[in-house]
């Protein structure tokens, strides 16, 4: 078998056989195959895609190119979740112990915010003491004990998919949804759950811009996942407008426990119930209605909030600061931006709040750059509120004073202010299950 | 500027403008651009193509990465001939010096041949004492004096296209027709001629297997000779099956003289006249009509053999083997391949023709194996003619008495006996020149 005639073949619009995609993909990880042969490969899927089969082999062979997490030590079905990345997007922090409160388990994997999106660990890591390294049986330990536990990645996950996917970022091939599938499916195969739910971001702050883009990769993903005998749901959530008020880690987790307290903001709130719903449902654990009436109950009786108190204990955290967030470190800095004219939001570039979240010492400019965990923003008008002049927009918070300047510059380019009411878009505009699609 | 960024413009089909060719193609040679962004690049044009004028540039710059020889010192107009590659394709020899003997100047330089096609070269290294390597002022003295030369490619031309050619070359790109024709263009721009005739050959033994494509690379190539300022032409010609009957070196050389001395086979004595006739064309001599009449004359006269016989002699090789044939060395063993049945040849398989003349010792199956000058084949039947069983359908010439039986398994595959005449191809299938195409 050459590398070649697979390329002649996808460059013509043919499908590869399982073997083929096994030779190309092991081949490229010892290094047999060339990175010029592979980015001809991955330009020619650009151009001619590949169909379900062929996109559900690839994602196998990566994820079988690494560690295959065992988790049948866990008691019950382990169920993963799996964002497309957004801005303000803390809603692992509230499904999980909704989740687990109600008997679902959930060992979860997460990553580290790059570029305008946060990342978990990070979030997770403004806790004092929270330990997001557990060695293998503490983390089954913890789900056992907890129903849930949130830790960073460990292991060697899809090292294929890691090689493959710094040749695509830099052969403009990312943009591809077989890949982009294929590279988020392989390390959810390998983190090992029986069930996935999948929160595809739609919008100017995520990765698809368009509902239809969105739509296609949450089919091919439930698609996957499906074919390899994993449960997976896919809800298409907005990500045009950041996802609640606070942005920055702490100010996250903050606002995270306010939802589990019942007093978070409506739109967090609404977007981590459907996603709890789905995640109970895809476990087992009744019907959709069945899933929302129980995901409510574990925030209005207080179990969601206290499952994540236990499991924060657990990892060595100090979960105080959880009821008192005054303990949180305090930004020395802080600063209001106010509204310059009468009118209504009409525009929210949640990528440039996002970039308004680094520079302010939220996120990292660099993967080695360090976090300050109590920088951020604070939003107080969102998209379609009204504003009057002098209103404040948001509060920015952080440690470099010399920063405020270029924050407040950039937040005001990312929001904008016009004349006329503009009609709110919705939080959730699709739910894909295998061969279903529901748009709301 | 980012190589990534014109990766990304190229897959959106987006046109690349001048600085960004030149930045891709000087950064690719000095190593700044690495291979797996190109491979990315080429399949992206494989997918998208370029238009003529990206065409011209990426020739252009292309052209300009190496030596740009001047041919200044010759007097008059200097006309090239490039063919894409056939089997016993030896027009090279009868029209340069036909052209020569009307007054046109031809200073050209020719390949070698490698897998099925001859190279010119290697005929022309046949001849006892011919001298394919001459230094620059002796290439130019020869061509005032005798009105052409014929010399292996010398200096550092189009070093980006070596470069690009061998990256496409396993990368699955080679057949994209904007990379063709820049990669042929950009040698045939740095060699220096005023005009260049095309022959791009069409059929199972060329590289264009299709009419349409054939056409369309000549248009393109016509279109970036004519864009670089030099008068350009193409003929369309047929390699279904090969031209004259004899194959391999000395063969062909031979076969070459008889057309000069107006006895040559009538298919490749037609196709050399209007080459012939078009070069002439080309550097001014009168109409197509004109011409053709002169390049007649040529061979009537003896002036279009003579003015070989003087290259010969001026390039150091030995003359007398034009005039006696017995001269060339001889090929110790010979074998006539016999018809199995009676009928009608109707189908010859140009590349496994020339496959056989490999097999032989006339080619090279590697680029350092040794050429057999006396090794080849005389076929006796070509396609449409009728055969009887028992008829001679070709001589096999060679050194290595081992290699008749699998030369004469592979022949008796290339050629098929079948029942009813075919109707004969024609021998030019079209003529193109900028803004015009002629088909036959």
């Amino acid at each position: 078998m050459r590398m070649y005639d697979l390329i002649t073949k996808k460059k013509h619009g043919e499908v590869l056989t399982d073997e083929e995609i096994q030779f190309m993909i092991t081949g490229y990880v010892n290094g047999e195959i060339p990175d010029y042969q592979m980015s001809a490969m991955t330009m020619a899927i650009w151009f001619n895609g590949m169909n379900d089969h062929e996109i559900t082999e690839l994602t196998k062979v990566m994820a079988q190119s690494g560690d295959m997490i065992d988790l049948s030590a866990i008691a019950g079905k382990k169920v993963d979740k799996h964002s497309t990345g957004g801005v303000g997007d803390k809603t692992t922090l509230i499904v999980a112990p909704i989740v687990a409160a109600c008997g679902g388990k959930v060992a979860k994997m997460s990553g580290r915010g790059l570029g305008h999106t946060g990342g978990t660990v990070d979030k997770l890591e403004a806790i004092p003491g929270y330990r997001t390294v557990l060695d293998r049986k503490e983390f089954f330990d913890t789900v056992n004990k907890c129903g849930m536990s949130l830790i960073g990645q460990s292991g060697n996950l899809a090292p294929a998919d890691k090689k493959l996917y710094a040749l695509r970022d830099v052969t403009a091939t990312v943009d591809s949804i077989p890949l982009i599938a294929s590279s988020i499916m392989s390390k959810k195969l390998a983190a090992g759950s029986d069930c996935i739910l999948l929160d595809v971001k739609t919008g100017s702050g995520a990765f698809m811009k368009t509902l239809d883009d969105s739509i296609k990769l949450a089919q091919t993903m439930v698609a996957i996942g499906e074919g390899a005998g994993r449960r997976t749901v896919a809800l298409i959530t907005d990500m045009d407008t950041p996802l609640g008020f606070g942005i920055g880690n702490s100010l996250e987790v903050i606002e995270s426990m306010d939802v589990l307290k019942g007093r978070g903001p409506a739109d967090l709130t609404e977007v981590s119930l459907q996603l709890a719903e789905n995640m109970l449902y895809l476990v087992g654990k009744g019907t959709i209605e069945e899933c929302r009436a129980m995901a409510e109950k574990a925030i209005a009786d207080g179990s969601a909030f206290e499952t994540f108190c236990t499991m924060v204990r657990e990892q060595g955290g100090d979960d105080s600061v959880l009821r008192d967030y005054e303990k949180f470190a305090q930004a020395p800095y802080k600063q209001e931006v106010l509204a310059e004219r009468d009118g209504f939001i009409t525009k929210m570039n949640a990528e440039e709040i996002g970039e308004t979240s680094v520079i302010l010492g939220a996120g990292r400019e660099t993967k080695d750059s360090d976090i300050d965990f109590s920088a951020g923003l604070v939003l107080h008008k969102k998209f379609g509120d009204a504003v009057k002049k002098g209103d404040s927009l948001v509060t920015l918070y952080t440690s470099k004073e010399a920063s405020l300047k270029d924050a407040e510059r950039l937040y005001r380019e990312a929001v904008v202010i016009g004349d006329t009411q503009p009609v709110k878009e919705p939080l959730v505009y699709a739910r894909v299950e295998k061969d279903k699609v529901e748009k709301y």
